[in-house]
Order: C-alpha cells, then structure tokens, then sequence
C-alpha cells in the first residue's frame, strides 16, 4: 500500500472539491444569503486538500487495494464535507441527518430527511441539488480528466468509480475517455435545463432539475417534487431525460463519432427500452381507472417507471396508494436499474442480462452435458470472469441488502418499510415502497442508528459494493 | 430422448408410489373408515404403473436430460395423485386446494389451506402427514434402494431428486447409497416415535408427527400445531429432531462405519450449530419479557430456530407478533435452511457458504490482483464450476422468488404477505411471516391462480429449480 500517494491523491480530488463547491458559494452569494455554511467546506476541503497534494511521495506507483481506498476514502470525505452545508445552516436537526441527505445527494439516490424546504437557504438547496451532478459522474472521473496521470493508476480509479460489469474505454487514454464522458454531461444537462426554461421554470429551478436529473439523484427544490410544479410539459421533459440519463454513455459517443447502428445495436439498450415501455403499457392499463383513462395514466406510468428504473426518484404522485402488482413491478424494476455506464444505480442490465442468459446455458448444459454452450454479449462472448464476477456481486447485492433490511428493521418498522428502503438505498433509488418512505412521506422517521446504515447502503450501491468493503476490511490494513 | 425408458420409470415410480399409498389405506382401514378416497389412488396410480411399466424399450440409455424430466414429471403425477384422498373425501374445498395440499405435503413444506381439521378422516390425515415422510427422502430414490438399475442413469435421478450443491455417494453404488440413506431416515423417525411416545402422545399421533419431522415438513393432526398439545417435553423432542433431520445425512452414515471425527470435523455443521445457537440466544434474549424470563424464552426461541431453519414449520407460537427484528431474523433463516443431503429445504448452508467465501476471495483477489485464491471447503478445493453454479443458482432463487412474489399481489395481499409466502414456499418452509399466513394463519385466502404459483414453487424448491424449469422449457421437447 503507497499510504504517501493515497494522502496526496486524496488532496488532489478534496481541491477538486473545494472548486467544485464555488458554484453553490456563488449562488449564496447572488441571493445575498450568509455565505458561511458554504464557505466552510470550500476552505476546509481547499486547505487540507493543498497540504494533503503536498505530501511528498517516494514513488508514483499504487496497486489495486490502494485505488478502492483512494476512492472510498473519498466519498466518505465527500459525504462528511457534504453535510456541513446543512449543518451550518441549521437546515437539519443533527449531524447525522446532514450527512445523510449528503450522501443521499452525492450517492444520487434522492432520499431525504428534509420536511421543512422553507427554511433551507437557496444557497444550500443549490448544493443539495448539484451535489447529484458531481455524485452522478464521479468526483474521480473529473480528476482524470483534467490532471495527466500515468494510465496504469488512474484505470484503477476509473474502474472503482464508473458503474457496471465491463468497462469499456471509450478512446485508448484514460483521461481521454473521462473528458468525453464530462462532455457529453455537460452537453446533456445544458440541453435539459433549456427544455425546462420553455416549460416556464425559473432558471435556478431548471438547472437544478437537470443537475438531479443528470446525476438520475431524485432531490427537488419542490416539496411535491416534480408534481409540484404541475406542468404536464415538465413531467415529459423529464422523463425523456430521466431515462436518456439512464443509458450506457458509451453510446452516445458512438454516435458523437457517426457509428450510429452501432450504437442501436446495444443488446442493453433494447432491454432498457423493452422494459420501459412494456412496464409502462402494463401499469397504464392498471391504472385507467386511478388516473381517468388510459393516456393520462400512460403519461404517469411512464414518468413513474423512467423515475425508477433510471433510479431518479422524482414524484408526481404517492405510487404507495397503487394496486399491490403494480407496485412489486416498482420493486422489481428498482432491483434493475438503468444500463451499465450510465449514472443510474441499481444492479444494472447488463449484469442482469449476463446471469439470465447464463441461467439459460446451465440449463442448456445440464441437458445436454456433451455440449458446449457459450454466454454472448453484443456478439461477443462474455469471459468465464465476468459470469462468476456478476453472479458473485448479485449474491453480495442480496445479502447486504438483506442484512442492512434486517438491521433497520431495530426501529421496529414493518417488513416491506425496511426491505423497500434497504433497496431503494442500496439501489440509489430514492423512495421506499410503504407510505412512510414513499414519494409523500420521508425518511426523517429512522433512528440515528439506521440512517448511518443507510449511509453506508447509498456509498455501497454507488460505488458497486466493494469499495467501502475493502475499506473496511481489516485485511486491507495490514501490511 | 428416451421417451419410451421415461414412461417405464415413470410406471416404475408409481408402482412404488401406489405401495406407499397401502399405509394410509391400513389406517383407513384400521379406523373403519370409507375407503374409497385412498382406494382410488392406489388402483390408479398401480394400473397406470403397471401398465407404464410394461411399455417395450429399445435401448435402457437415459439421458442427463431423461432424469430430470423423469424427476419433475414424477413429482407432478405425485402431487396430482396425492390431491385425490383429500378431494374424495371432500376435505378441502375444490381440486386446486387439494393440489396444493399434496404439494406442500410432498415438498415438506407444510404451508396448510386446511381449516376444518374434525373434516378430515384420520385415514387421509396419515396420508397427509406421511406425505411429507415420502417426500422428505424422495421416491425416486426409494426407486434407486429396491430396484437394480444400471449405474449410469441412476446418479443423473439421484442427483436431481437430492438437494445441495455437491452429491457425493456414500459408497461407490447408488443403489447401496440409497439404501444406507433410507436406513438411517427409518431408524431415526422410529427413535422419534418413541420419544413422542413417551411423552404421552397417541401411537398414531407419535408416529405421524416423527413423519412430518423426518420430511421437516411441518403439518399437524393438531389444528395448534405442536403448540396444541401443550407439553414442553414434546416441543422439546420435536425441537432436537427437527435439528437433526436438518444434518447432512452423510454425517450419520459415517458416524455409523466408527468415523465420529470426520463427521465432526464437518465445516457445514458447524455453521449449521453455530446459527442454530447463535440465533436461538439472540432471540431469547430479545424475547425474555414476552415469555417471562430467559429461559422460557430460550425453549421457545429454540424450538423456532429450529422449525425455520430445518424449514419444518412446525407451530407452538404465532411468532408474526414478535418485534421487527426478530421476524427479519426468521425471514434470513428462512432463506438458508439446513445442510445440504438432509431432508430441509432452503437454499442449504454448503451452498451459502461456498458464495461467502468466494465473495471474500473475490476481494482479496482485487486488492491483491497477483496472488492465487482459491474456495476451500473441508480442506478441499472447491471447483470453480460448483462456485459458479452456486453462484448462479442464488441468482436464480432470487428471480424466482421476487416473480412468485409478484404474481401472488395480483390477490392484493401486501408486499411482506406476497414476499414471505414465496419464500415459504421456495424454501419449503410453511408459514408465512405476516398474521394472515402466520403459524396461526392459513394459505387458504389466496385465489386458486395464486395457488397454482406456489404449488409450482413448492416444487421448485424440493427440487432445487432445474428439473421444473427443465419440464416447462420448449426446448426439452424439441428434436
């Protein structure tokens, strides 16, 4: 372990920090708010972050281990800096609920404790919204791209923090790729904070949205969420959005670079749009009766399914209320997320896709031993590795999603509350499926004990489970 | 694919099936009974064996996709059978809940849709309890014990019918492994009749409940379940029969040739003791004031571990009505099982225990990308195509479990009633973790169409998923 360049990568990504926290200081600024809950954590993570990159390092080398430590140390500095805006502004009741709403924000998964959206000043609310933007797309990625650092590390770091069973580098270089991918996010949340200003949203409301949007985070200025804003035009903007940003960003380069079928050909993205919709004609046809026909339910299920699948967690109404089927679909979907290499959580299609067609091959195999049957993947066949390594992380999603359900379950809250909310954390979705935890009700209700867990649940999903394990794994600090 | 050779050993099986259907008829008849709701299952399944069994092959060759259609057609026929007495004698309401009684009798799950227990004739009430005995061992395998059959074909049954990640012979025949096997399973339920016996019980009561306990299946002549006779003596002894029907029984056998250490030295037992007494500890000390006192507490708390763990479902308490937490545990519990070559269900700690070490190796493998980890168990290496098709199979267990879950909701039960019935069911447990399909509830509130669902769950459970899956797939039945 390289402890000297672990301190000073640390330091680098804690300036990175500090700048990138300029932007919710300047809006306090502009809306003459006090500038001291968010000028703390800028000097903070600015002053540590220089003596940390000051560190003086015998040799530039870092190992696997050190690149899961670097970026689960991370977050976790993140997360605490994160909470000091609504420490300070005494927007939260206690420290613990400020670094979880930091979490929830940075992790993109849209859980709140907040119920008093009055009293938040919209310097902080900025925060709390943009911090699904940088949580979205990765504090390290934006390293990458804008420092030059040797290619062998910094793919360690690209892999700890970009989501999904295979990654894929869009161009040879690491930095190249990071660069591309913050293009693209910026291209894209600039196109959406456009759409929303023609729907009549002020420009603080549109660029925030589309920070959530683009992160798929779920936190909204409103307290009705996007429901609040009762504009059928926004609701449609976003879920157009909301499921664009639930895509394989990768594909968006392809066709950046003119090799459009490629792109269409994406076995995932047929799967993604195949159950968007199929999911949406189901729920619509349920629910003709709750919404007065079969359009307007249309227009709810498909903002309902996108909010899920692409792990947003924007509301327009209390799905809590839905018939018991349509909401284990929710549940089901949540399980899924939105595709590899896109911001959404979840376990991801992909993966998904891997295991049921290995399912497929076992069976195959089992029924005709002689045989020799082979998973494939977009034409190519996926390495015996990457089978073992999905299935592997599917069994570790279940179990840590068990185990953090029972461990909420000490608040004595029902089953469903504490296996929906497990979920929704682990998956970085946002809402639970009871009415306590759903689109109308908030996750203030939980002990201290349990948001700390959840904290670790959102951290976990975020970064793929391993990271935050390896960090706490005594074996990783033994010499 | 042999048809002719399936449909000689499917009349093989239920030549077997309509012997052990004799015992009931004795019963029937020792009561003075009417006969004709056993009679005809016994003249049906003997003349359709009978005339199976003379069906001309060609060639004795089974293929590996012979057995498991062997295996899963076999279990239908059983369930379909085993409804008749029940329908005959008119002690369930419609055909469907007939089936569904089979099947949880045979599967040993012992999830009940009976309410009228005075209904019942006690000819059908053995045949019932009996079911569970028939199916805990399997009958293929009382087919493996009696019959000489070529050694090629018979493992590809045995291995289908008998549960757990690995099937090691006990000795080098399966014939001679069948035999030993049902030895042991004989002379551990007349040691539990004795015990019953002791403890005041009727003969018939006594040898009944050692059948529902040597299947661990769960159902009772008593409407209180084990509850309903109301001595500790007897919980006691179910308690410690439960347990050890939830061994691997390979540990017996090798008790039996004088290795005491090996069996000892077993790794799969040990977990199975240590969460046997860690939970069972936990929950007594969380349920001291609900029972006054630990120790009252720690009698109950272990006759529940072990009824979930060794998925009997066996009653004394309706523990739905226990703190969140301890619920949750009995739900984590349900989901492991026993050991792997007993007679419980679940998805069996080997198997369990092969994915948490291959999640430990996969860290350290990360962390460490250079050294060579390996899965050990027992001392031994564990091949990588059993880690990946335990791997895979929790995967599988996992979607069949939350789309059971979700097809039960079309009856509008809510989310913890759908999730838990499924897993009952799956894992062969019985009760369900909510009030309504509780120790105290009853299965019968579902529709027929929900019925249906988890009978073929139960089955998918007893038969560890493939061969049902197999069966119903086109692909079997193409050329």
């Amino acid at each position: 372990m390289n402890i000297r360049m672990i301190l000073r990568v640390l330091g680098l990504i804690l300036l990175i920090f500090s700048g990138l926290l300029l932007l919710p200081l300047a809006a306090a600024l502009w809306f003459r708010e006090p500038l001291r809950p968010l000028l703390v954590p800028v000097v903070l993570s600015g002053a540590v972050g220089f003596l940390l990159s000051r560190v003086p390092v015998k040799t530039g080398v870092l190992f696997a281990r050190d690149g899961f430590v670097i970026v689960a140390l991370g977050w976790v500095l993140f997360s605490l800096l994160g909470a000091l805006p609504y420490y300070l502004s005494r927007s939260l009741p206690g420290f613990i609920d400020c670094l979880f709403e930091a979490a929830s924000g940075l992790t993109t998964t849209g859980s709140t404790v907040l119920t008093d959206f009055e009293g938040m000043p919209r310097g902080v609310m900025f925060w709390r919204l943009f911090s699904h933007w940088i949580g979205g797309m990765g504090v390290l990625v934006f390293l990458m791209a804008v420092l030059p650092m040797s290619g062998s590390y910094s793919m360690h770091i690209f892999r700890a923090e970009v989501p999904g069973p295979t990654k894929g580098k869009l161009v040879p270089k690491a930095r190249q790729t990071a660069r591309v991918l913050y293009l693209i996010y910026i291209g894209l949340t600039a196109l959406m904070t456009l759409f929303l200003l023609l729907g009549g949203m002020s420009f603080y409301d549109a660029l925030l949205h589309a920070f959530a949007t683009a992160g798929t985070g779920g936190f909204s200025t409103n307290p009705g969420s996007i429901g609040g804003f009762q504009s059928g035009y926004i609701e449609t903007v976003c879920t157009v959005f909301m499921l664009l940003f639930g895509v394989n960003f990768n594909l968006y380069f392809l066709i950046l670079i003119g090799r459009w079928k490629d792109a269409l050909k994406n076995e995932e993205l047929h799967v993604f749009i195949g159950l968007v919709v199929g999911s949406a004609v189901f729920l619509a046809l349920s629910l003709r009766s709750v919404f007065g026909g079969f359009f307007p339910a249309l227009h709810q299920s498909f903002f309902n399914v996108a909010t899920i699948m692409s792990t947003t967690g924007f509301g327009t109404v209390d799905f809590t209320h839905w018939p018991e089927y349509c909401k284990w679909l929710l549940v089901l979907l949540m399980f899924c997320g939105g595709c590899a290499g896109s911001t959404s959580g979840g376990m991801k299609l992909s993966r998904l896709m891997i295991l049921s067609k290995t399912i497929r091959v076992e069976i195959r195999q089992m029924t005709r031993p002689r045989s020799v049957q082979r998973v494939e993947m977009d034409g190519r066949r996926v390495e015996n590795s990457t089978i073992r390594a999905a299935a592997v992380f599917s069994a570790l999603y279940m179990s840590l999603l068990l185990t953090a359900a029972f461990l909420l379950s000490f608040d004595g809250f029902d089953i469903a509350t504490c296996f929906t909310a497990s979920l929704s954390c682990l998956s970085n979705v946002g809402p639970g499926m009871t009415e306590l935890i759903g689109p109308a009700g908030s996750f203030a209700v939980f002990s201290e004990r349990s948001k700390l867990i959840m904290t670790l649940a959102m951290l976990m999903g975020r970064l793929e489970l391993y990271p935050i394990l390896i960090l706490f794994s005594p074996k990783t600090w033994k010499k």
